[in-house]
């Protein structure tokens, strides 16, 4: 078993409407924030018999359902053994 | 300028309803994943004249906007100077 964190964002390009709406709340409490973006974590619990296989597998994943290519990039953050 | 990049996750004895439908999404396109938790990842530019003010406002926007401490943990991933 292996544990992956990772984090999906916009790509820079793209406008975050989201990350608009959280920069002027904060703006309107008086907290020097001129800018946010916000994208998602992961955290899954793969089944591989090693590391390689488990980097692949994520790649897929990541690749076909978790990001949309199109307008978001994806990042290991973290890929570690864990115990089952 | 700092730049700020932390993670929001649900406390772990939270459950996640929208981790638990990617897991069975995942899980029923035939991939090995038993378990998937979501949380958010936010980018922050602040503006603060030194890195232990921009610790200090960071600590304090995500405590009271950002997370809700009842149900969420927060992480400062990466806290940066950036060039103005």
């Amino acid at each position: 078993m292996f544990e992956a964190k990772i984090i999906v964002t916009l790509r820079s390009s793209i406008l975050d409407p989201q990350g608009s709406a959280v920069a002027t709340s904060l703006q309107s409490l008086s907290y020097p924030v001129p800018e946010v973006r916000i994208g998602k974590y992961m955290e899954l619990t793969l089944q591989a018999s090693d590391e390689q296989e488990a980097t692949a597998l994520l790649q897929i994943i990541c690749q076909k359902v978790l990001a949309n290519p199109v307008m978001e990039d994806y990042r290991i953050l973290q890929l570690t053994r864990k115990e089952e």
